[in-house]
């Protein structure tokens, strides 16, 4: 099940802490939608995009307006995620993203030698993430300085 | 935008409270997912169904296996929103249900009278719960008593 | 174990859902401050203190600056809590609370009477919440509409 | 403000992400405990003591039974905040800990040049963990294999 990740996608580790469980002994649903807005932070601060700044900047911010996941195996207590994120659209006003969380999984032989390494698909999603004015919350256009930084191919035309 | 809605929608308020809210001044995306979730628990417990007691009695769960929502409008502190939940369709080890989030409004004119009543579609969404062996988490046919409260037209052939 | 609370004691009914529960099988202990703060924004409430209301008119938000808490029993799954709030100190710029999280218990006898009614205190604790301004985070003087609607013995002082 | 940490007190990042804030533009007050959590978590593991494995190997777990907080700053969106824990007590069923949130601070002159490094601590509490027979929730005396780990004064006579 262990598919070779392309340099476009963006991938971050995050580990199941009690906060994220929940008396089924697993992760609780809503806590992939954590998980896969922690991914998409880190994501843009790692194209220099601080979305406080950029609201102090512009007036603006992210938010989402559509989501879709589909849960395969469930997370427990300690393990260690991958979780990813990745552009799969852009438009003028909004991005969508694929976005998935992984258990890398390793597995030994009675000897002790470690004879395959892989990783599960835990959940994945699409997740779409609009523009908008902060104090209005009205959609509006992506600023040019997060159009640079995406690389966007509209980036040439705002 | 008011919908009556009818006898098949189960209702349950949800207070938004700080804890909902984040730095955005509106309720953070994942939340709805806690909202929907506490509408399912009480549409079950309005049916008899308590599921710590289900699982205590079958050693089975439900869990969320699909999720689609769709964000209209923010939510903000102090909101009292209705939550629905609605069976769209019964299947043997799964159930698909609507359900929304809706901010009731009131308006009135300049003299104190109210001269509307309505609600604002604030988040929609569609959620399949599975049925599934508590242990192994393998998916597993709904239990008759589970299929009895539910009045599904499966609940004569289990 | 059954106290008989007094008037003065503020009582907020909390039903327990799974995202409040870990997978120890319990609510997880940093979700009391959740309840505590719903009972009290429900007190405020109670008295006519909106707090976005109060923020949009004076400028100014409560905080907490100190918090003490002692776990006696766990909280699980379905647990409908009893969660209290009543102030202990007036100052001018904060006051005190003491917050109890109760579990109602109804015992039976093997033919089907109720023989005790009563309830097991769960978590208990002292909360001080102080008046800032909510741009500079800076303590103030709790504002006259606050006092007043308190009914504290500085009302008339300030 | 800045204090140099001693080789006992163990340290562990934690970004302020979206959903630890609320609408005060601040992060949360009951967070700070899933941060402390998390930093506790990271110490075990360090000491090579993983929760689920423990539990697993022994049918006990840690429960928190008393905390005590001070708050005295806010912390923001994308604060990277240093979590401390350092063990002050040592009992035959339960461990007190000191643990603090601090924020990294960096001031720079006006030509650029950092001329101060410091950070300013915004939380800080005691928390005491007991250990617990998982399936009774009942004290229990610490497992050997903990002690041992720990490397208390204790070890040795239990």
């Amino acid at each position: 099940m262990y598919q070779p990740l392309t340099a476009s996608v963006f991938e971050w580790p995050t580990r199941v802490y009690w906060e994220d469980t929940d008396a089924g002994g697993i992760v609780f649903y809503a806590n992939y939608l954590k998980f896969f807005e922690r991914a998409r932070t880190e994501w843009l601060r790692s194209l220099g995009l601080g979305q406080q700044t950029l609201r102090d900047a512009t007036g603006g911010m992210f938010v989402v307006t559509d989501v879709q996941l589909k849960y395969h195996r469930p997370a427990r207590l300690d393990d260690l995620l991958c979780v990813t994120a990745q552009v799969t659209e852009w438009g003028r006003a909004s991005l969508l993203l694929q976005q998935q969380a992984w258990l890398p999984t390793r597995e030994g032989t009675s000897d002790g030698q470690v004879n395959s390494v892989g990783r599960h698909l835990l959940c994945e999603g699409t997740v779409r993430i609009g523009w908008v004015d902060a104090t209005r919350m009205r959609p509006a256009r992506l600023p040019a300085t997060v159009l640079n930084a995406l690389g966007t191919p509209l980036a040439s035309l705002s």
